[in-house]
């Protein structure tokens, strides 16, 4: 008999893993629901050409693609069959497991763009597969966790999008040990195009985010390898040292900028953000203007988000921006939208790091009533149904086995009272309660023990 | 540009159907947790070996198997890629999609069972996947609800399904339209012991299942196909006939099978099971005693439950029983246990067809503030920072379109009142509130409608 295993990079979630994602998760849905998100889920398998040229080629990849049923080579020639993966792939293959859920979502909105009514606020928590090679924190399957406002190009909101996250990070417990960063991408293209080098964004921000480790001559020769002139490098420097507050950033871009509509286009955009964010009770020292933000630059047209936690060191726990074109992929132009992804695993190993699962998370039942005898066993019948019907998690041991055993089996599930019922407690309807923390143990009847687990519920 | 469309027998849940989903399935995982249970979840993708030669021929060819990643026929000669799909698929096939929650429930906890505290109670909701050919209430991807108590043959275990099984039905509203269907397997050795055929229960089941439909006549005639001697069917008639109350159906069978023990075992069991249910609030009128019930005979050897609406025509909406052995096939042996799986679909099914789901599920925003031009939108920020202060669920319509635009999207969303700020309005500090059900509207100040909104909440 071989003995079973996990795939590589996936996981079982035990009980206990259970109940603390369960809280992280459902902390973020009730912020989605208080801020007007309604909840979408989509099939997990979809058509292999929704999914193939929306991620690139190294995208494509890492797609897990999933065999015809059947006899997946009867209609297929030999010589077809001898082609080589890359052509006998589509046709063994039609479906694929999704790889995002913004490439469903564009999918769903296109399929139901009729019955929607614009602007739609959505979120989906569901898990992805990626065919990556697992290594610590970098999982095959692995839930994402996005909100996303399609059909708007109002600026609230973004600012609805910071007042959220601070809200979850707060509900978390995590506030103020977090910052949210922010860029927006027409400043970037304001910039590359001020120094004469359109479309140059992601080289820019990739050398200028170097300046911390490789210092600013680093940066230099860093933007000179990326084929910046000595004169563009010259230019950039008020860029790539750029620092202050928010509003002296602000300052310095808007005199830099002042010939590039788009550039300033962009800091009026994220001025606005700011100030909508602030009236709607956002903590402004959370946010922070930061032009080194890359992340989905191909993607994003407006704002850009990421926040990262100050007190972990981690990549970012969430990330996100505007967008101006969701399903124009899938013949649906001119759909703007923006958009945040929190990522789960990653704020799980925050909250585990800096203990701030709440201990109640882990609370099954509240009471487990052990019979040392089958007298006592048959006795504890009505206990149990009184208990259930004042809603009080309830158990009876199965069966009469020594009360080490019973009581090892409390603290596994970390039930915290114990009703213990012998033959004194049957004939005298008073039962030894126990305290299973403290180990304080009193004789209690019925009604006491009721009145007592409902008051602590 | 294709037009994208979702695979056949896979289903996209919007809004209104995700919060009715949600509903069901929050209720039922309240009732496992009232009850002990606590939640697992198991990756999606198990490896091959895991789940082949678990489910029968036909199911493994209904598994979806995921495709070796890169470029799968890299390490193949010419002779082993032409040898055909069935020898080719172990090649460029190592993992499989799961397709129910019970292998890999089995397989975690062979892999688990050091750290699992035994009796194990847990719950398992998640989708799973089959490569069926898709029709009317039959998908290729859908959710399965499962409870299973292992590592106790306690009878209590039964006796709680039966007691976690009505309250879920009364939380749903569906008491009193149901019947539970007990069966023993046992018993049914015991009938086929009895007239010496031993090996025949589920001919026997198939056969006497269908008394309603082709009378007595029709039942022998099947009984003889099935290969039963004309004394064997003589010998069958009491319990081809057998009816009345549970009470008088375990009468007949305790004098028919007095000389069967296990048979006897059977009815003891079914006895004892009943009378704990009764001690534990149980509803005995739902139960019904039906020795037709055949699933899974190849697993069960215990109990077996079904459960069926009494006022909507569709298969069972829940089945289980009690195992004996789920752990063998991963070399663990004599792990038993008992299970109850809710059909998730089939019961939305029927509260979708009874109107049973409660107007509230849909319910998202409280209020839609509707902004008349941008003075007011302003003006409406600090209101909407109030609400969601009071956690009120509420939204701002994210810029000024005509109000006719803003009420139809809080139709479309069902938010119950609407705000509306317009010059009067902002000047004032008092606003029109209207209840979009009723159409009645007020002048409100945001004291007057916070303190509403949070006494309807």
């Amino acid at each position: 008999m071989e003995k079973p295993s996990l795939p590589k990079g996936t996981r079982d979630f035990g009980p206990a893993q259970m109940l603390q994602r369960t809280y992280l998760i459902d902390t973020i849905k009730l912020i989605f629901k208080k801020f007007g998100f309604l909840p979408l889920e989509t099939p997990s398998m979809e058509n292999l050409q929704v999914l193939t040229g929306k991620y690139g080629d190294e995208g494509d990849q890492l797609i897990f693609k999933i065999l015809n049923s059947g006899d997946f080579l009867s209609d297929l020639s030999s010589e077809q069959i001898e082609e080589g993966s890359k052509k006998l792939l589509p046709r063994i293959s039609k479906k694929a497991l999704r790889y995002d859920l913004t490439v469903p979502f564009a999918r769903y909105v296109v399929m139901n763009r009729h019955a929607i009514s614009f602007p739609f606020k959505r979120y989906q928590i569901q898990p992805v597969w990626r065919a990556d090679r697992p290594q610590k924190g970098r999982y095959c399957e692995f839930y994402q966790c996005d909100a996303d406002i399609v059909g708007t190009e109002s600026l609230l909101c973004e600012a609805e999008i910071i007042c959220m996250v601070q809200e979850v990070f707060k509900r978390l417990n995590l506030h103020p040990n977090y910052i949210i960063k922010l860029n927006n991408r027409k400043i970037l293209t304001g910039i590359t195009e001020s120094i004469g080098k359109s479309g140059s964004e992601t080289d820019l921000c990739i050398a200028i985010d170097k300046l911390d480790k490789i210092g600013i001559e680093g940066v230099k020769k860093e933007l000179e390898v990326r084929h910046f002139t000595a004169e563009q490098i010259d230019q950039l420097l008020p860029i790539v040292l750029l620092t202050g507050s928010n509003q002296e950033k602000l300052h310095v871009l808007s005199s830099y900028l002042k010939n590039s509509d788009i550039g300033l286009q962009g800091i009026e955009e994220i001025k606005t953000i700011l100030n909508l964010a602030e009236q709607l009770n956002a903590d402004a020292s959370t946010v922070e203007i930061d032009l080194t933000l890359a992340r989905g630059l191909s993607y994003y047209t407006g704002a850009i988000f990421e926040v990262k936690s100050t007190t972990v060191s981690m990549g970012s726990i969430c990330g996100g921006g505007r967008y101006d074109n969701l399903t124009g992929v899938f013949g649906m132009p001119n759909v703007s939208g923006v958009g945040i992804s929190f990522g789960i695993d990653r704020i799980y190993d925050v909250l585990e790091e800096l203990k701030l699962f709440p201990g109640s998370v882990l609370d099954s039942s509240m009471v487990l009533l052990c019979a040392m005898d089958e007298l006592s066993f048959l006795h504890a019948l009505p206990l149990l149904k009184e208990f259930r019907a004042q809603n009080i998690p309830s158990e009876l041991y199965p069966d009469t086995s020594k009360l080490k055993k019973q009581l090892s089996y409390a603290d596994a599930k970390q039930i915290p009272y114990a009703l213990l019922i012998g033959e004194n407690e049957r004939q005298q309807n008073v039962y030894t309660f126990k305290n299973l923390t403290s180990g304080e143990q009193k004789n209690l009847s019925l009604d006491e023990m009721v009145s007592f687990l409902r008051s602590i519920k």
